[in-house]
């Protein structure tokens, strides 16, 4: 029976759901030094969304991310060492959910009316944003993005997907660029949804520059907090230039007390719980299960990083 | 030129786009008394939300109700009396959006952050709720409800319609049935969604027993308050065997500071702006205009309840 290893830091309901998909012989430490040492023991497979450098013991032959980012690992390194990196894409579609739940509790006053509900205040507050007549810009159209497109595909809106490779997409937006047109994407879109990842690449993408184009519009990141600019996205959401954000992902998380963001009324802020679904520990756990049996030879590979 | 005589209570924004739409005698008096003048003096053409008896003077002739329901006016007594009036329903699809941000609030925990963030805590809740899977019943498929219809479509949701007449519906759903079936609605929704008018036949519709087969479902009513029994609904969200509700209306409105309502974590409100929207003032000017042609004999008339 293998040995496989499951770092602590992991959504609610993760070792419930991998006990009852798999009969493997699961370790869950407490901590950091707990991994190493089950690892060090020789156990071949981890599951982790954290990365240590000691975690590469010669014994390691595959690493299961639990996420569907993965800037946290050195893929180089893992890759070198000959071990297998697989990551979680593909495991929340709640992403998408949680998109539309940001927005409308902006658009639609439903923020400040629950603010207002904590000292029992019934004020309907004007103007309202209609979605319907809109163009929404979802930049990264990965798993997560097309999602994004599909639930939004019956809401009346012009969608641009903007990805790195724009001939691969299913077809549900109305159009796909790549993202060295993010800049002409941003001047034509009212809303401005961020579902990439935190990369060499996407880091700091959406800077002032984008802002400015993109205007008195919605910004929505569900992707990495290092996309955006967040200084340059918090001086526009503080005269209004830009008109509202909902954020579940930030530069430093947890959000600090400190930051201006958790003061403003145009604001909505979760606490990096948008892949949080209790359908996603059941998924990830039948993703375990395909790359268990890819890893004794029993199938391909689902989403092979190395 | 005709005099049109607008009531006070309406959407902030209607005067500007009724003022830039049609050229005619605006008359827009402060308060009912002005109201009540106004018709006194001849005019034949009323604009407004709300009833008195004293409105029906003998030179009226046609009434433009505000809203999509019209549950305050006397129908029978205004049609007696020769009186066309004509409804606004077809003026709110933003009704569909606020559905969507009501439920998501709750489902994607996303009304417990922005209360959190009152105090700036940094709190990750679960569980969530995934609407991928579940089954929404949409109770009143008007056109209202084929709007919500239209944007669930592609949320991966088993649609099911209520409606007085379920031989008439545009397809979206994937099943329709009568308010006779309501029950075994109820007990086969995870979603329930009201959006009826109040009206003899939909008071208390959705009571105990329709509550008790929804079970630890989630109830979004962006209808009107009398359809749900309110006292049952707040027994069960007490005690937690409904899970949640997303309220838009009640009813008492403005909902008094005494609701327990208010208190409640897992109810979302606001109040009773599922149908503010900028569109709505200028798609409103349109069916007056629309209807001011109908009254000069010129066309036909749109929404014509008698």
């Amino acid at each position: 029976v293998v040995r496989i290893v499951v770092h602590p830091d992991n959504t609610i309901g993760t070792r419930e759901a991998l006990e009852a998909r798999l009969d493997v012989d699961w370790v869950f430490p407490d901590d950091d030094m707990g991994v190493r040492s089950a690892l060090a023991d020789g156990a071949p497979v981890l599951v982790t969304a954290k990365w240590d450098a000691a975690f590469l013991q010669p014994t390691l032959e595959w690493v299961q991310g639990l996420g569907a980012g993965y800037e946290q690992f050195p893929i180089d390194t893992i890759r070198g060492a000959g071990v297998v990196f697989t990551n979680a894409t593909g495991s929340h579609p709640c992403v998408a959910e949680h998109t539309f739940g940001l927005l409308l509790a902006l658009t639609r006053n439903i923020a400040p009316a629950i603010r207002d509900g904590m000292s029992r205040t019934w004020s309907p507050i004007p103007p309202m944003v209609d979605l319907v007549g809109k163009t929404m810009a979802i930049v990264g159209l990965g798993f997560v993005g097309e999602e994004i497109a599909k639930r939004a595909s019956g809401w009346g809106m012009h969608l641009i997907g903007v990805k790195r490779d724009p001939a691969r997409h299913s077809g549900v937006v109305d159009e796909v660029v790549g993202l060295d047109q993010l800049d002409e994407v941003c001047r034509r879109a009212d809303i401005l949804v961020v579902a990439l990842p935190n990369a060499p690449d996407t880091r700091g993408l959406v800077g002032a520059r984008q802002l400015d184009l993109l205007g008195r519009g919605w910004l929505v990141n569900v992707g990495r907090g290092p996309v955006v600019d967040e200084q340059a996205m918090i001086e526009r959401l503080t005269d209004g230039r830009l008109a509202g954000a909902g954020l579940d992902v930030f530069v430093t998380e947890p959000l600090p007390p400190s930051s201006p963001l958790w003061a403003m009324p145009n604001v909505v802020i979760t606490p990096h719980t948008a892949g949080e679904s209790p359908g996603y520990t059941a998924r990830f756990a039948d993703l375990v299960a395909e790359n268990l049996a890819a890893w004794r030879g029993e199938g391909a590979w689902r989403n092979r990083v190395c």
